[in-house]
């Protein structure tokens, strides 16, 4: 048999123009060009025009048939038309290339050779499988036609052939119906009431011949013409079927949700068909070559004698494991162990693989890499290695670092059903479930009575909450986005949170919740949420908790020898920073100072310091804040054990921690000493109308020195009584947040190195020290080269670098950000990835010009997408020294880092 | 006479080294360079060892001395001590050059010979006045000792040289007191008491003697020490002193305030006195080369015979007209005639001197540029041109834009004595008085009942306010800055205004208003407001209407023949556009579509589009608005009559135009037949955090696109209307606001096209129009490049870019910008002026970028800090082709225009 082009060229093939231009003025320019291309692909066992790298060209179904081909396995032959008469179709008003029909009737004649039948033949008809397949599998569009090339004729001779006349008419009543629906968008409704007429399990003959005409008569009522009883009018219906539900609506949003834009179209694959159904000595399957669940170097997977792959799915009949194949059909199964191994070597991973075994004959018809859990793919990655199949390099590039998350995380059991109210974003990864409580005070109440599953659930959280967070088990917000208070709060405690649910109404009144119009939940019903997916769900449903694997620990190890970024955590509790140091963190890149002064204890006196009327008052508050403050921090240096521990000054709008009920303003107003219509004036006058870009940050230390004062005298000490105790001596960084200009850092520093030279008289306490900056304004950034010469380091606060380069406030953007994503308009939320466009250039900029003046300049990133795959590899990329993320996030950030790192060395 | 250096090496002295560096270790460094170095610059009629040109060298004074010297004026001869000893006295710790006495005294020998006198001598005592003087002036330093060298001995000379014992007695008394008071810090009170012990009116010479021996007493027992009788001891104490009274803390701030940060030090200049009261043929005053006031061209000032200066400024006796001198004393007036003639001729600028006649002998003891009224300073430098002393570029560079803006507005009559309450921002130029109401609801109320004169006085306006505010002379905030609503408002509304007065408390259930916790004022009570100033004032001041020279306009015309950059307005009612045109606006830069909206007749309307369940409640809405938005629109394209109309796109967050009364929020719940419950919910929905970097700009567009094309189609038909009554055709800019990606735009962009294809079907109605952008987000600018590829302009929208760069919200900065101004930590407000290096630097990225992709791309700034002639020079510096400023700013962004065009030239 000779293929219609020689596989050496190839290569050249595979070059493909960019998507951006338009290929229809190049097809019309030259007329000849477009005779010559190429059209049509085929494959056979042993031979093939493809090979498995030509995805892009050939789609992944058509590319992995090629391949297998190409392997000698034995593949039912057949012929791909590739993704560019799709591009071509889709931009010459659904006209073909000239040649392409010519190609595709001389590829038929190839396929009928190799089967020894002839399509449309009335003693052996040759039956098609018709299905689409674009380089990444994408749901919406048109999928799959089987047995077509049956009609009328035909028919007979199907059942000629396998001497069984209920399988050849129930093939094809089958077709009728899959080309009635998809080919000619009959709804399927319309057929199965018909089916459903007759006797469902005792199915005669009879019935199916009146059923195959009832079907036809069905077929005539909707589309007004007859069955088509002509097999190329047949192929050619279901060829234009699929290029045109390319741009059907579902696929096109599919494709723009997944920011799918660089393919050509799709390609389509017709392949002869196989039957598992004929008979004791036939049977079909779905293998994988190792546990796709748990990981285990085990076959895996699960077979039905006489049946078609349609019954293995449908679940009517239930399959048996792979391994009983060994005794009931062992020639079969010895021979797709061999080419279980054959394939699972050549590519180098897990295959999930389709077979059929047609009256003792076995076919492959599909093979791809397996999906598997995040355990899984950690367990396979380590075992290749192990087995010398790949190298560490690869193993490691091979684990998606996002999924890293589920391991670290409770995750709901996959194994049952569930009912979905809504979807929020996951703002904080882990699953959880419990009672409803509508207010903070509600989780606290509960809790007292002994109940321990509650999930908070409230338009949005604030510092006031504090308290009620801690003890639920999880949180849902109407409102705020990835960063939003309640998601920040939750990744920092680690727990599990869905926010920005739009959907959802609290009536707070009635303590009711009413989910999108639809259900009506009450106070105390139990709720599931999921924060890796951002579902809220009925119910109580069985989650999966947490254990490490000894392949998650060598994996890490190997994951160092890589990586040149150090990885921090941001973090100010104890128990996150032991999180963090036990993930593998190297430190503290950002402690937030301020969430250390919600607590119950210590809210009021700060309330009494922010509202101070003199500096006198002021300082009597923060005299009494300087010993929790000193406690914090020693117990953070002693976690981190002389790893370097970066304390960020007070940050937010003050008024974030303003009393707000009468019982707190009463409280400050007594501390205080001042009249209550004074403290209602000051209340009024410390109200923003945009506190993210009002009195924060170093501008409240340019006003009232003496709140950073007591945070460093606080740091300082803490130092020094660390340093009598531990082995390593501690490593401050004093990272001022908000700077707009050099004045502010310089006068911020002088007092700061005054004020550690007060408490430092002499040399018996050296500690080691830094000052630098959060970069997290643009102009910041453009002025880098003034203000590193006061900052010792750089820190890239990218949450607040996002909101002032886009203008974006992260608390409000949930209301269009969704459908900015949806459209195109975003690639990502950037409070979730990094922009590296436009925020990423200022960071560019800013390490440029900052290192252009002090070239030991430190720098790290420390904002929320410190822990995003993408940002990391930008991190790495740009030379930064470290990023700082979230506990749960180190070890995301830790694979990032050096998949980035092994990148960079290949390119 | 030989003076102690020749004037051909002054040249070398005038390249001082850079104040930066610390000359303290030069000079250690280098002894012998300390001792040959000039410390004492000499000066008498005809000759000067200093020039006018060398300020920063011997300060304002001993430079204009010199130059008069140099001119052969009669000026009492004496000697500098120049800047670079107080600089040396600073920094060594108060000691001084070593060569410094022996120069000081060889300058003295030298004084001595020119006038025959003797420092200390009993016969013929020759005395100083010694004086402080930087090269700019300056409050807060020691200023002025006269009289020096008396002592119990000399006095007696003095008697004898004058014959005139009161006289002697007299002086000696008051350099006593001088002395006392101004050297040692007695509190000038204590003299004061003495002094009036003793009848006021006939001082005899004996209660002299017994006032002296009480001074004497007072000040030993002040200071320890017997009254200084040593001459050169009395000359040195003063020198010291006014070395030492460069670092106090008054003198500090003043520098820090008005940003003096350049300058060495004072000088010290010490003069031989000459005295106007030595009986009728002496004389002192001061005269104007021509009138500050008015700029007329006429001798202008006042004189007193037998007086000392002192007595001029004290107002003891009533002055006498220059004019009467012609009478009174011929020779005199001819020769000061004579030196008027010479200054101005020389220096080319209207001259302030300071003269004495003794005993029929002129001297003229300083002369210096005059403060002028900003009227005068126009009618002065254009009467200048005319009469050839200056060139028109010359005249141009002389106004100070900013004082422009007074000719504009009404002013308050510098003749009357007024009390000041309290100073906030001025936020919008011009005075106004009237009744304080402290809601636009009585504004409204007291204007029915027939009251005009009302200033509404609130914490801070919102768009509910409007009404009130158009029918308000003037406005009072406590709140938001130079760019708050009601600053914006206001100077739109060319209504004066107070803004950010942060001293004030209202309370609105007592009616009253509380300034500074010392002023109680109730409403109804009448305050005068300066917009241009920021002062609010007791009652009801005289204020000057506005009135244009035709010198004015000359210089004006003058203007357009040298600027480059085409000036535009900010304005959207038809008053203000007619207003700015005629102050020569070339068109509007930027009519922002949402003030259109907020009319009492509209706003419901506005409501129920932004409240809309759905889009056909949207489009209903919008229907109802396209006839007002048509209507508006031609009234500007009319008034404007082919000049370009830039159409800003609907900006701000939508929640401005919400409804809070109850009454207010039934009305749309009428209009938008949804529920209560619905409604309310939608109104908490709306609210946002941050709306400033909230759902507003295109962003609305992008989630509700009829919104634009309805502001389109609007645009495009009043253009269609207007072409068919204008001889000029309309030239529309299409702006889209608050962009920070190119697909935002992209999307913006074809819709808008797409809309305006279908309004213009036919090619009768060709409407010149362009499509373009703000950038005023600093992912715009730097993602210029990629924008422009869909926007044929830039419009740089610097508010909201300095309130992104910054991190800074205009209506919250108040709360701390004055005192980062205060202290140098901003050099200006960047609400105000640009921030030229943060801001600018975003701008000349996004003009860089933006030009990379389109060459022919049109670039203006329309925020708020386009009529600041500081920012007006930096946009003609980096190459924009418009700046668009409200319309009162429109001649100061002119005149800056040329200004600035005509420095590029000369540099």
């Amino acid at each position: 048999m000779v293929l219609s082009d020689s596989r050496s060229t190839q290569s050249q093939k595979r070059t493909l123009p960019p998507t951006k231009t338009k290929p229809a003025t190049r097809y019309n320019a030259d007329q000849n060009d477009e005779e010559k291309k190429q059209w049509v692909y085929l494959f056979s066992a042993g031979q093939a025009d493809g090979d498995g790298s030509m995805k892009s060209l050939l789609g992944g179904k058509g590319a992995g048939l090629s391949e297998m081909s190409l392997l000698s396995l034995p593949v039912p032959p057949g012929l791909t038309i590739p993704t560019t008469v799709c591009q071509y179709f889709n931009e010459n008003a659904q006209q073909y290339p000239s040649t392409l029909k010519s190609q595709v009737k001389s590829g038929l004649r190839k396929v009928e050779a190799l089967t020894s039948c002839k399509f449309g033949d009335v003693e052996k008809p040759l039956l098609f499988s018709v299905r689409s397949g674009a380089s990444v599998s994408m749901p919406g569009m048109m999928d799959t036609v089987l047995n077509l090339g049956l009609n009328d004729e035909t028919v007979k001779g199907l059942e000629k052939q396998t001497n069984n006349k209920y399988f050849a008419l129930d093939s094809y009543r089958r077709f009728i119906q899959m080309f009635g629906n998809v080919v000619m968008n009959i709804d399927m409704h319309k057929f199965d009431q018909i089916f459903s007429k007759y006797d469902n399990t005792t199915k005669q003959q009879e019935n199916l011949n009146k059923i195959i005409q009832e079907y036809k008569l069905l077929f005539k009522n909707e589309t007004g013409i007859d069955f088509v009883q002509d097999v190329y009018k047949q192929l050619w219906y279901t060829i234009n079927a699929v290029f045109k539900s390319w741009n059907n609506s579902r696929a096109i949003t599919y494709r723009k949700l997944n920011n799918i834009s660089s393919l050509l179209g799709t390609a389509v694959t017709v392949q002869s068909m196989v039957f598992g159904n004929m008979g004791e000595s036939s049977a079909t399957g779905v293998v994988f070559t190792r546990n796709p669940s748990t990981g285990e170097n085990i076959f895996y997977g699960e077979y039905l004698k006489n049946a078609q792959g349609e019954d293995v799915v449908a679940g009517i009949r239930t399959p048996n494991d792979i391994n009983k194949m060994k005794q009931d059909m062992p020639k079969m199964y010895d021979e797709l162990l061999r080419i279980r191994n054959i394939l699972e070597t050549h590519f180098k991973e897990v295959q999930d693989i389709e077979f059929t075994i047609q009256q003792s004959t076995l076919y492959i018809l599909q093979t791809r890499n397996a999906k598997r859990s995040s355990r899984a793919s950690v367990k396979i990655a380590v075992d290749m290695v192990n087995q010398g199949i790949i190298s560490k390099k690869e193993a490691i590039l091979r684990i998606d670092p996002l999924s890293i998350k589920n391991l670290l995380h409770p995750t709901i059991d996959p194994n049952q059903g569930y009912h979905l109210y809504t979807k929020g974003l996951p703002a904080s990864p882990g699953a959880a479930f419990g009672k409803i409580c509508l207010s903070a005070n509600k989780v606290k109440e509960l809790h007292e009575s002994g109940e321990k599953d509650l999930i908070l659930c409230t338009e949005e959280t604030s510092p006031d909450d504090i308290e009620g967070m801690h003890l639920s088990k999880g949180m849902l917000t109407k409102r705020g986005g990835m960063t939003s208070h309640a998601a920040v709060v939750a990744r920092g405690m680690g727990t599990p949170a869905v926010t920005g649910a739009g959907d959802i109404q609290i009536n707070i009144n009635e303590k009711k919740v009413i989910i999108g119009n639809k259900y009506e939940l009450k106070e105390g019903d139990i709720i599931t949420i999921d924060g890796s997916t951002g579902e809220v769900m009925k119910g109580q449903l069985k989650t999966i908790d947490v254990t490490f694997s000894s392949e998650f620990d060598t994996l890490m190890k190997w994951i160092d020898e890589y990586k040149r970024l150090t990885i921090l955590t941001n973090a100010e509790t104890p128990d996150d920073v032991l999180r963090a140091r036990n993930f593998g963190a190297k430190g503290v890149g950002l402690c937030r100072t301020e969430h250390m002064f919600f607590h119950p204890q210590r809210l009021p006196i700060m309330r009494q310091m922010i509202l101070a009327n003199n500096k006198e008052i002021r300082n009597q508050a923060l005299d009494k804040l300087l010993p929790f403050q000193i406690k914090d921090f020693e117990k953070i240096f002693e976690i981190m054990n002389g790893h370097p521990v970066t304390i960020r000054f007070l940050d937010p709008p003050l008024h974030e921690f303003l009393p707000e009920s009468d019982e707190d303003i009463n409280q400050v107003i007594e501390m205080s000493n001042i009249s209550k219509d004074e403290m209602m004036i000051k209340l009024k006058n410390m109200k923003e109308v945009n506190p993210m870009l009002g009195l924060r940050g170093c501008r409240v230390s340019i006003l009232y020195p003496e709140i950073y004062m007591m945070q460093t005298k606080a740091a300082i000490q803490a130092a020094i009584q660390c340093n009598l105790k531990l082995k390593k001596p501690v490593e401050i960084n004093l990272m001022v947040p908000f700077i707009s200009s050099e004045e502010e850092i310089e006068i911020i520093k002088t007092q700061i190195t005054k004020c550690i030279e007060n408490l430092l008289p002499d040399d018996n306490h050296q500690i080691k020290y830094q000052i630098g900056t959060m970069i997290e304004l643009p102009r910041a950034a453009l002025k880098a080269n003034d203000i590193a010469l006061h900052a010792e380091f750089f820190s890239f606060g990218t949450n607040d670098l996002t909101q002032t380069c886009f203008g974006l406030s992260r608390d409000d953007s949930s209301s269009f950000i969704n459908h900015y994503e949806r459209n195109g308009i975003v690639k990502q939320d950037p409070f979730v990835a990094l922009d590296v466009d436009g925020v990423g250039e200022l960071i560019k900029i800013a390490i440029q010009r900052g290192l252009s003046t002090r070239s030991d300049l430190k720098l790290c990133l420390c904002g929320e997408q410190g822990g995003h795959p993408d940002s990391v590899k930008f991190c790495h990329n740009v030379g930064l020294h470290a990023v700082s993320c979230s506990p749960f996030l180190v070890p995301v950030a830790r694979i990032a880092a050096a998949q980035a790192a092994i990148m960079q060395g290949k390119s």
